[in-house]
C-alpha cells in the first residue's frame, strides 16, 4: 500500500487521523496549500514547513501544459523539481479543464481542449491523467472526473456521474505506481441520490481514499453543507475523505464536523496577495486607511514572520507601495492561520470537545467573512 | 561619535576596514542591498542576514513621500518599521529628486518638486533632508547634494559643486542625533579640478565619512574609473569612502582597487527580478531556452536557497510561468553572489593578494556583462 490511514479518535462525526505517505506523515484533518505551478506562490518550502504545512497540492493541468510532465520526470520528479520533500497530492486536471480551458469536446474517451498557455489542442483521457501524475510522482493522485457547474440540470449531472465512474475504473486499471495512492472522486452535484449512486459504484472499486468533488463551482456555501455531510456519511470509515477546493475557515469547521479529513484551497494565498489577512475575528483588509498608523501585529499570538516582526501599518504601507513583500507576508500569515486552525481542530477532536470548540470559533469568526 | 572606522589592512590602494555603527559592525569593503521603500524587494530580513548582508540602504525620498518620516518615527523608527535590526544607511533624497520628481525648481534654499506618488508639490531643503533622516533614525545619513547629469556643462557642474558644499554646511549645522553619522558627498562630474575643490571644502568641514556622488547618471562605466580613483585619493585615509549607486561586480573590483570601502546598487535585486543571475562567469539569462531542461544549479558552490534546492530548469519554469518565486530566488542568489564577491575581496586584501585576485576574477567574469 502506498499510504496508510489510521483513525485515532472520533468526536461526533469529526475524525482525528494519521495519514502515512511515502514522503512522510500527515495529521488529519489537514489543510493543503495550493502550489499550482510547482510553487506555493511567493513562498519557499522552508517557509511552508515553518508555517506547519505537512502536505501540498499541485495542479496536474498546469504542470502538464508547462513545463510538461515528461520534463519534470526527467528532472527527478515533482518533489525534487519544486524542492518540497514532504507529501504532495496532485489533482487530475479535470476541474481545470472544465474551468480554464478555452474550448473543449467531451466524450467517454476523454476531453479535448485548448491550452490556456499557448492555445494548442490537447486531449486528456483517464489513462493520460494517470500517466501524467505517475510522471510527476505525487504521493496521492486523483482519478479524472467530469465536473459540471453547480446549476447543471439533472441530465447533465447524471451523465457526469456515469462518466466519472467509467473514468475511475479506467484510471484504476491504468495506475501502476506502488508508491502512489489513487483516490476516486464522488460527483453528483447537490443531488443526494446521484451522490449515493456515485459513491456506491466507486466504493465497489475499492480505492484507498475518496474525494468529494463538484463543490467550489459557484454554489452558495450554505447549500454545500448538507450535501457534504450526507456524502461523507456514505464513504468508508477506514479511508481518508477529501473535500476538494474548499474553503473558507468556517467551511472547514462544518466539513470536519461532517467527517471530512482533507482540504485544499487557494484562499490563504490568493487573499493574501490581495491584502486580506485571516484572523480569529474574521478578515482584515490591509489596504484600508484604518490600518495606516496601527502599530499592532495582525495577531498577538501568531508565530508567523508577519506577526513576529511587523505592524499593520507596515503591511498597509507595503500594499500601497506595491511591494512584493506584502503578498509574501500575508500569504505566510494566512497559511500559518490555516495550519493553526487545523491544529486546534485536531486538539479539540482529541479532547472530545469539538462541537463546543466549533461553536465558539464560529461565533468569534463571524459568518460574513 | 556615532560610528567608528578602523583601517585593518591595506593592499595597494585597496583597504580592509571595520565600521562600527549603533546597530552593529560592518566589514569593509561592503555592499549594501537597496531597500528603497523600507523593504529589499521580495526578501525578508532573515533572508538578507543568511545571505551575508551586514547593512542595507533605504531611500529617503521614497519614504518621505510614502508612508512619511513622521509616521515611521511614531512607529519606532525605520529599523523597527522594516524589521531590520542591523545598520541602515539612508541617502538624502537628492538623487531621486533629480531623477524621479516630475517638475522642480532649484535654488540655494532647496529643491521644489512634484511627488511621483500623488503629484503634490513639495520642497526639500538641506535642513529638511537631515530632519527626515533623523526621524527615520538611520545609522548613517547623507547630506543633500545637487546631482547633475553626467553630460552637464562646466557651468552647471561648478554651480552644483558650490551648492552641494553650501548645503553640506547647512546639513552639518542642522544635524542633531548623536547616534547617527552624517556623510558628505563629493560632486564634480568627470572634472578632476572640480572634484578636488569639492573634496577640499567638505574635508575642511570634518565629516565622519565621504561619498563619491554623481556616478550612475548615464556615463559610460569606463569613464568613471579614473575619476573614482583620483577622487578617492583626495579623501582622508581614516574615514570611510562610499561610492553611491555603483555597481556591477567589475565596477566594484575597480573601485575597491581605488580605495573605496562602501557600495550600494539595485542591480542584484532589479536584475534578479528580470531573470538575470550573476555567476562567476558572467550573467545567466534564465528565460533563455538553453536553461529549459538544465538540471544544474546556478552555481555549484553557492549556499543560497536557489542553488541549494533548485535546477536552472525550475528557475526557467518559474519565470515563464510568471511565478513570484522566480524573482525571489534570483534576488536571493544575486545578493548572496554580491556578498560572497565582497567577502572574497576582503580576504584577498587581508592576504595581500588583491591585485592578483582582481585580475583573475575580471578575466573569469568578462567585461561585457
Amino acid at each position: 500500500m502506498a499510504i496508510r490511514f489510521e483513525l485515532l479518535a472520533r468526536d461526533g462525526q469529526a475524525r482525528l487521523g494519521r495519514l502515512t505517505t511515502p514522503h512522510g506523515v500527515v495529521e488529519t484533518p489537514t489543510f493543503m496549500p495550493v502550489g499550482t505551478q510547482a510553487t506555493v506562490k511567493g513562498l519557499l518550502p522552508e517557509q511552508l514547513r515553518a508555517a506547519g504545512v505537512q502536505m501540498v497540492l499541485a495542479n496536474t493541468y498546469h504542470l502538464a501544459l508547462r513545463p510538461g510532465a515528461e520534463l519534470i520526470a526527467q528532472l527527478g520528479g515533482l518533489h525534487r523539481f519544486m524542492g518540497w520533500d514532504g507529501p504532495i497530492l496532485t489533482d487530475s486536471g479535470g476541474y481545470q479543464v472544465f474551468s480554464l480551458a478555452a474550448i473543449r469536446r467531451i466524450g467517454d474517451y476523454g476531453v479535448e481542449f485548448r491550452s490556456h498557455v499557448d492555445g494548442s489542442l490537447l486531449t486528456l483521457t483517464p489513462e493520460r491523467a494517470v500517466e501524467i501524475q505517475e510522471l510527476l510522482g505525487s504521493d496521492i493522485a486523483m482519478c479524472l472526473d467530469e465536473c459540471p457547474p453547480f446549476d447543471a440540470g439533472e441530465t447533465v449531472l447524471r451523465e457526469a456521474v456515469r462518466r466519472t465512474c467509467h473514468w475511475a475504473e479506467r484510471c484504476r486499471q491504468a495506475h501502476r505506481r506502488s508508491d502512489q495512492a489513487l483516490f476516486a472522486i464522488v460527483q453528483g452535484g447537490l443531488d443526494l441520490a446521484l451522490r449515493q449512486q456515485c459513491a456506491r459504484t466507486l466504493i465497489d472499486m475499492d480505492f484507498p481514499g475518496y474525494a468529494l468533488g463538484g463543490f467550489s463551482v459557484g454554489e452558495p456555501p450554505a447549500s454545500m453543507y448538507p450535501v457534504v455531510a450526507a456524502t461523507a456519511g456514505m464513504l468508508p470509515e477506514n479511508k481518508p475523505r477529501y473535500l476538494m477546493g474548499v474553503g473558507r475557515p468556517q467551511d472547514i469547521l462544518e466539513a470536519v464536523a461532517a467527517g471530512v479529513d482533507m482540504f485544499d484551497c487557494v484562499l490563504p494565498t490568493r487573499n493574501g496577495r490581495n491584502a486580506q489577512a485571516f484572523v480569529r475575528g474574521g478578515v482584515l483588509r490591509l489596504r484600508n486607511a484604518v490600518h495606516r498608523t496601527d502599530p499592532r501585529p495582525l495577531e498577538d499570538d501568531c508565530p508567523c514572520p508577519a506577526c513576529q516582526h511587523y505592524s499593520r501599518a507596515y503591511l498597509h504601507h507595503l500594499f500601497h507601495a506595491e511591494e512584493m513583500l506584502g503578498p509574501i507576508l500575508l500569504s505566510l500569515h494566512n497559511i500559518t492561520f490555516y495550519q493553526r486552525w487545523m491544529a486546534e481542530i485536531r486538539q479539540a477532536i482529541a479532547a472530545g470537545r469539538f462541537a463546543e470548540y466549533r461553536a465558539a470559533r464560529l461565533a468569534q469568526y463571524g459568518s460574513d467573512n
